[in-house]
């Protein structure tokens, strides 16, 4: 793994800069899920990361490392978040480029830690030109959501606390299943779990029809999606695996799953009813892998990333209302 | 505070039984709220616990002081959830009585864990003669839902978390409010605290029409709920505060606060949009009445307990449809 564009070197010295400001989330877990499953379940509760979600940790590695410059950034708005409290913390101004139909709370929370906020067309504009070209007016730092060592190193601190938690629980995982967009909390978790427990099967979690990761793993080079795809998972809609994150996630990762809007929302409920955990639809596709039984946990110990909770009520209530509970053992 | 029933040397030996099985709970912040309410606001998030409230402590303690008996309670949800999972951890049979309009999740969450369940008519019969009588019939041990050293003492553990847990924060706290329905969270965590902080002011919180600890707490006698009260809180509807419990708070509490159903509601969706925590009713009243500033909480630093988190995934979408958002900072 020495050859890998970041490395766990890389991880602990994000996890000794984000200590003092970001949550170590709880490794959380529920007899009723353990007993469904057959499995011991591990489960990251990212929810509850300073602002709702995991990007925060790579955000904030990222706008240290630019060194006091202003930063800018394009995010549909977990990234967003992270950035704009980041920058907050840092004491640099931010701006971010957010898609027009980003959840109303993700929109409200990036102006709340002061951030400025351009709004664009997705579907007739590109976030990354216009990133860049306000990155080039500005003199700023451009904070990429994923393709960078600084964000990919900061996700990875998540990958690290599941080491240690998994230690305090006396555990060792055998299997790990991450959500994916772009790739970088695969990557960096990926980076992190490998180099602590060499034999552990990885596996990236996306919506169908954006299952671009699982494509590339499988051909070995990065697909894009395809096009006309939709999904109610608004965080992970990047249209191709990151450069980068690809380079390690195909080195690491066994295999990538796939899951329904509809086994996303009945991991939703899941979370809602057995863990007391508000997770977004982006972050419940890697539970929703694991309860629609994308891969076989029968009998081991699995860790799975809630990786965000930040979802309009509204929306909550729309998705969750008519989704199945948990089903008992059986 | 050395001849109160409860002492610390008793919680901090329900600690150590506890360590093993509870869950450490997070005490977790928001930058928004604080922003919102112009203080420090400490939430110790008890929905993460074992069984999702903080009744699974006492009931462990108690249980396992019980002394490998069989066990009966009765109990409107909670505590039959926590005595039901101790229980079975201890390896002993568990009757619960339980009314037959208690949330579906919190009757399925106690059956799930091995109880057998005895339903009863809340309006006309009374449960503790019926949880006496099986106990009597069983030769079990009664473990009662807050009246009783064990039962505090291991609610008192929640109290110490949240001692050591503003220390680890690097926070001296000013002020705690409490959920309070018999009263034993309240004593127990309010042992803890007046230990470590002498001059902290500690409040219970209930819904209004359940105020007996807030109006007893005035009289300095034990009262009991008005007639006829009704209250979404069904975790709080004990009919006046316990004996034992209210000999410690009208010791250590200065004061009750009371919040509408509309304030309850409002603090379950803060909980849901800023911590991305499921908060049941009775598990919201003591953010309830911080958010609706029934104490000055002004430049100080506050612990809020949120309590529990076993509600009904349609009641949620019921109660918090039409609730406010979290207004933000003048």
């Amino acid at each position: 793994m020495d050859d890998l564009p970041v490395g766990l070197a890389d991880i602990e010295d994000a996890a000794a800069r984000l200590a003092p400001v970001a949550v170590r989330t709880p490794l959380v877990r529920s007899p009723r899920l353990d007993a469904a499953l057959g499995a011991t379940v591990l489960v990251k509760a990212e929810p509850l990361q300073r602002t709702g979600s995991f990007k925060f940790r790579g955000a904030y590695n990222a706008v240290v490392r630019a060194g006091g410059r202003p930063v800018v950034a394009y995010s549909s708005g977990n990234h967003a978040q992270g950035v704009a409290a980041a920058a907050r913390l840092a004491g640099v101004p931010a701006t971010i480029v957010m898609p027009r139909d980003a959840p109303a709370i993700k929109i409200a929370g990036t102006r709340a830690d002061g951030a400025e906020v351009v709004l664009y067309d997705r579907t007739r504009e590109s976030r990354e030109a216009i990133g860049e070209a306000v990155a080039e007016r500005a003199g700023a730092a451009l904070i990429k959501p994923y393709d960078a060592t600084a964000t990919v190193a900061g996700q990875g601190t998540c990958g690290l606390e599941m080491v240690e938690q998994s230690r305090e629980h006396g555990l060792v995982p055998d299997l790990a299943v991450m959500c994916c967009g772009g790739g970088g909390l695969a990557a960096g978790c990926a980076v992190a779990l490998a180099a602590a427990h060499p034999g552990i099967a990885l596996y990236t979690a996306e919506p169908a029809g954006f299952d671009d990761t699982k494509r590339s793993l499988a051909a070995g080079e990065r697909l894009g999606v395809e096009p006309g795809a939709t999904s109610v998972c608004d965080a992970l809609l990047a249209p191709m695996p990151g450069a980068f994150t690809f380079e390690i996630n195909r080195r690491l990762v066994a295999g990538g799953l796939a899951v329904s809007d509809a086994e996303v929302a009945h991991a939703m409920r899941v979370a809602f009813e057995e863990f007391k955990l508000v997770v977004e639809p982006g972050g419940a596709v890697a539970l929703a892998a694991v309860l629609a039984g994308k891969v076989d946990v029968r009998g081991r110990t699995v860790l799975v990333v809630l990786s965000g909770g930040n979802v309009d009520l509204a929306d909550f209530h729309r998705l969750t209302a008519a989704a199945p509970a948990l089903a008992p053992a059986a």
